[in-house]
């Protein structure tokens, strides 16, 4: 215990802010080259044809450089697609931003109710013969973590977003160069939004660290757990931002399946031209449809990925730093061992730069082929980085010796199953749907003995403190994570903005590759995140465990059982929500457009433009209305619960919606993966067998997309929205612990 | 404590045979009024006339009564129905009778190794000063005991399917005279088949505990340690009954949609009759499919159920008298208190038959619409009789003052949210699939709550014992629960039989009434078994914790979470192997029709028959061979979990499989039943609403069909088998509990 760790802490105090430094740096470098992608038409006599001529792209030929039509028409589409998201954002961030501030009264208000608001110092809760801060303080401090970790996380997925809108057009008009030239603009642009993520939310946490550090002194036990604060912030708007996006995005793609069954329903009432008048119907639909469509993966996996990824780390550094903070460094102040999981963020920050550079600028890619192992090379060498990187970290920062087990990938659908699943499409679109819940029921198994391994290993070698930094090292490479997943939506905008563009098929084919091989590593990355999730959340449970004083959980005794088994059910019932609100919003769109159509004269003739903006406004606000419930169902069940039932029955709540929520995640996803794929594979009828199901149209194909329609909300929206449902009620619960320890349990004292 | 019930002993010894035979009297009371139907040409000359004239129905008539030629065709395919089951049963326990000879030896083994198979005495368990019988006899008595649940599983569910056969074509037959005969022959039926298992189970049960208490004196300990064995021998069973049973139906009715798709690919290779080649084929294949689902029906919904219901029953009584046993009246040896689940049992025989008596003999059902009414009436007053009845139970056979809470009735899926569904078949099969998913999720909701509930207060009231006495409570009206269940596939088998004997769509549409009017009383029945299954698995959960010597089952331990996460996990590998079973099992059947089709000669012209019987036995096997790796996930599961990782591990297990597949059982039920009700109200068409989706082959009813397909595998297999799963490894673990503790967890123990 008397060992000290071998980095001073000057040098942590130095390098933790230096690194965040760097990430910012490299993030604002990696936006400087993406901009010099012009978005004007260029003018080729000035040297630029001796630049980028075709002899450096040996392999694929330029096309349409001098076409300055298509420059003018890429940019129009990206300012169409930027507006919109920005509306749809801002429109989301108001009420959010009204429930949140609600919210940071209520915890301010609950909190500083624990002691009755007294400015009085008290014995501290673990170490009794310390003087600790007053709750009051904590009820203040958590409520600005609570905002600072909120703001962080909106800002984080709107730079996100703006960066992608950004990047798309550009994408495309890379793509004329050539696939290699596309793949590192949109890779850029992915790596602006994962360093300026991963960096931000790391400076921010140790701002926030210092500065309270002021006022709290060497009460770090109150300072650490104001601190939490943080993790609910991010995590909360996390949750709104992945349903509302979510939900908004799947409208829009279940929509476009709906509208060519609606369209049979409109009545033939102009006898000179009979089908015309559905022809008009269907591409008005379409063509809102397709910007909704960009606008939506904007919103939902750019800006919703980008505040759920940070709610991740931000709620995986808070529960390492509350359960280190009554450590045996935590106790005897060592400042270096206590912000260890900083100082991982930090080497992930170095280790996911010097990743990038990999398939920036030390490799070049040439063809299509090549893309995918460039992706699972990022994953890899990052992985490799980074195991160095925190045994060192480890060895530096910790007062003795310490191994962090590197958790093996866990196993994502693989294509042999996907045909089996295609296969069934033969059968019809019945077989096709049993066949792919059956297989996301079967993908369950191997990552949850992972899961299980991972948590027994890294219980045994130090508690829940393991568990917290296991979950902190999966998210370590975060930077070159989140560069992978927001590489795979702004290479998809790029092919949406060629094809409105009216750009060649060549281009298509090229923004395709660049997004089909984004697919398998995002799946990776996905399996990663609910793998965390369930760390995380385990170490948060831990965390509030101790902080309610609740010696153990024992599952039977009727309190926590019954906290058990609800629990288990809260994904169901959050999960039946999300897919009815997606059918919900999409019917609003659909009979939105059927009432432009029906109202706006002059719009079959093609004399006056449909009003595009009430279309969007109509979505948008369908998707915030059916993001309430969902969003109020996660953050007040601890509340009820924690009030009425106590402690006990929380804490059986939190297990039962852990290990119920990660189950019904997986297997949504996998089961909306497997259907995609299915589908995929039939369009993309690359081996005779798959020839043998298409082509498109055919009844195997036609099945297949009644599979996909139905993955769509499962993998889409309900599926990622529930790693946050179980993250978000442990760090909330672990937030108001000291009230629902004071306070809670009305229920069971009444009677 | 020392206040005894007011009960003799002499009267316990009495009072439980008796009722156990008034049943078994009553059930034989009602197989011969059934019997009087006449399955021979009725010789109308000698007064048979003046008995059953017109004047004594006088809203419908009668008709066909004088078609000898009718009734020899009903008894024809009332023998191949019959003959198929049989067939199927006899494969099914060939194959289980091999397991379960196998696991009679591994529970002699393992058991018997607790203390080496020494036949010494040795001090008690829980009172030490007391010296219990070897563990040498728990062994070979609780292999006793596992071979007679097994056995008396098997006869129940072997007779029940030869009433049912028996029954269906008298209900064809009655029906010709009015829906109020026919009612009473299929009511009647389902009341043998509900007695006779309900008033058996508690026989076997009795005698063997008097059989076994010669030998182990006042050893009340080990007495109702081996008796446990009767509640695993009766719900292993379940489990292969259910599974093969559900697997062989419904590969039946998938294969009959896939016939439709399938049919497509026959090349035309007479080009002189281009389409006779398809006609022929599904005609031959939809001969063969309804047959199958007449057999599939009695071998899944009777004989699968009547097993289910009985382990359900055993392994109540057996979590209620394990408990009891280390009570204070066990340990001071009080018979009457100790008989009480016995008692509860008994009471709910005479209750029952106080109830049937409503529905056979008090009043007559006229008109179609009376039926619903009658079943429901059935439930309430079994319900009603009942309260009074445990009330006097518990009142005379308890040694103090004992409330039992009267659970209400669970919500299941109503009109209003079916119509939803329906209404979603608007726009295509993938909406259909969304919201049938989605409204089984909510579904879970409040069972869920009332499960919760429950709980709370039966555990608030008499701790394990109040869980196991109030899942006894939910099930002593189990005669009248599975004559309800019962009745349910021996009207559909009535209707099967009248439309290939060629009789009237009259007699169809009556028997269809009947069948139609049980399906919400049925859906009841299964949130029963639910519910009861969620209870029982706590109480046997609570026994087996007390048995292996654990304190506590807390979910912070590493050893107890692993547990708790992958045991949630179990029931999603035991879908996904069930759902994909069916479509294996349904493609074997569709392939062997197109081989028969292919070699047979003659076939098509007609002049041969097709080979119906090893298109049975194709099917037959491929149902046994698919139930063997689910049957033996479940099996095995306790028994390596509790062997490699120990006691603590497998706790964890069984909470978290039980906590998680409670709610995909509900949810599958729920699902499958949603969508099976939308299509039946599209083709029903009763209201204008329902009118503006049909009619049959319209866009929304094929969607619905497809629904209906997917809905299948969850509602009859997946989902009533996992009532079993949760149910079994609880039991499972509860007898082999004194090896794990003893020989458990060699894992953690090398290492």
């Amino acid at each position: 215990m008397a060992s000290a760790a071998i980095l001073p802490e000057l040098a942590t105090q130095v390098l933790i802010p230096v690194a965040a430094a760097v990430g910012i740096a490299f993030a604002v470098l990696q936006w400087l080259l993406v901009s010099k992608v012009r978005l004007s038409p260029e003018r080729r006599a000035d040297g630029g044809a001796g630049k980028s001529g075709p002899s450096d792209y040996l392999i694929e030929e330029e096309e349409g450089l001098n076409d300055h039509n298509v420059v003018v028409k890429c940019a129009e589409i990206q300012s169409a697609i930027s507006e919109g998201a920005t509306s749809f954002l801002f429109t989301e961030y108001k009420y959010v931003g009204l429930f949140m501030s609600i919210f940071a009264i209520l915890i301010f208000l609950f909190l500083g109710s624990v002691e009755g608001f007294s400015t009085k110092s008290q014995p501290c809760h673990y170490t009794k013969d310390k003087t600790c801060k007053p709750a009051l303080a904590n009820a203040i401090f958590s409520t600005i973590a609570f905002v600072l970790g909120a703001v962080t996380s909106l800002v984080s997925g709107f730079l996100g977003m703006k960066i992608a809108t950004y990047a798309n057009a550009r994408t495309t008009l890379e793509a004329r160069k050539g696939v290699g030239k596309a793949f590192i603009t949109a890779f850029r642009s992915g790596a602006v939004m994962g360093f300026l993520l991963a960096a931000s939310g790391l400076l921010v946490l140790y701002i926030a660290i210092n500065l309270f550090g002021i006022y709290y002194g060497d009460d770090w036990e109150g300072l650490f757990e104001a601190i939490t604060g943080y993790g609910l912030g991010g995590s909360s708007m996390a949750l709104f931002g992945r349903v509302g996006g979510g939900i908004y995005t799947k409208a829009a793609d279940v929509g476009a399946d709906l509208v060519g069954k609606v369209e049979r329903n409109i009545p033939e009432d102009d006898p000179r031209k009979p089908s015309c008048k559905k022809i008009v119907f269907i591409s008005l639909f379409r063509k809102l449809q397709v910007i909704a469509d960009n606008v939506g993966d904007n919103v939902g996996d750019i800006a919703g990925m980008g505040s759920d990824l940070f709610g991740s780390y931000a709620e995986s550094s808070c529960a390492a730093l509350v359960v280190a903070s009554i450590s045996s460094f935590g106790i005897n102040l060592e400042f270096t061992p206590m912000m260890y999981p900083l100082l991982v963020s930090s080497m992930g920050i170095i280790g996911c730069l010097i990743t990038t550079l990999f398939a920036t600028d030390f490799f070049e890619i040439k063809t299509v082929n090549e893309i995918e192992p460039a992706l699972k090379k990022q994953l890899i060498i990052s992985t490799v980085v980074m195991t160095i990187g925190i045994a060192l970290v480890s060895w530096l920062g910790l007062p003795y010796t310490f191994t962090i087990f590197n958790f093996g990938v866990q196993k994502t659908v693989q294509s042999c199953p996907v045909q089996d699943v295609a296969d069934s499409c033969r059968t019809g679109a019945a077989t096709n749907v049993i066949f792919g819940l059956a297989l996301g029921y079967k993908s369950v198994i191997i990552p949850i003995f992972a899961i299980a391994f991972s948590i027994f290993l890294s219980f045994s070698l130090a508690a829940m403190y393991g568990v917290a930094v296991a979950a902190l090292g999966m998210l370590s490479t975060i930077a070159t994570g989140l560069a992978i997943d927001a590489y795979g939506p702004i290479s998809d905008n790029a092919g949406g903005i060629a094809e409105m563009a009216g750009m060649s098929h060549r281009i298509r084919e090229r923004t395709d590759a660049l997004d089909a091989a984004g697919n398998t590593t995002a799946a990776i990355g996905k399996g990663f995140a609910i793998g965390s999730a369930a760390l995380v959340s385990l170490a948060l449970f831990g965390a509030f465990v101790s902080r309610a004083a609740i010696s153990t959980v024992d599952v039977l005794t009727p309190k926590v059982f019954i906290g058990l088994i609800v629990g288990a059910m809260l994904p169901y019932w959050f999960s039946a929500m999300t897919m009815k609100s997606v059918g919900s919003a999409a019917l609003k769109m659909v009979e939105e457009v059927r009432r432009q159509f029906n109202t706006i004269p002059g719009l079959m003739e093609g004399t006056t433009k449909p009003d595009y903006a009430t279309c969007v406004k109509i979505s948008t606000d369908a998707s915030i209305k059916e993001m309430i419930p969902p969003g109020a169902l996660v953050m007040l069940t601890p509340l009820i619960v924690g009030i009425l039932f106590g402690v006990e029955t929380l804490s059986g709540v939190l297990a039962g919606a852990l290990v119920s929520g990660v189950q019904i995640a997986i297997s949504a996803s996998n089961t909306g993966g497997a259907w995609d794929n299915a589908k995929k594979y039939i369009e993309a009828g690359a081996s005779e067998h798959a020839r043998t199901l298409g082509p498109k149209g055919s009844d195997p194909h036609k099945a297949a997309v009644i599979g996909d329609t139905i993955g769509d909300p499962l993998k889409d929206t309900s599926g990622p929205s529930l790693n946050i449902l179980i993250k978000l009620m442990a760090v909330e619960s672990l937030v108001f612990a000291p009230f629902f320890a004071t306070h809670g349990g009305i229920l069971f004292k009444w009677f």
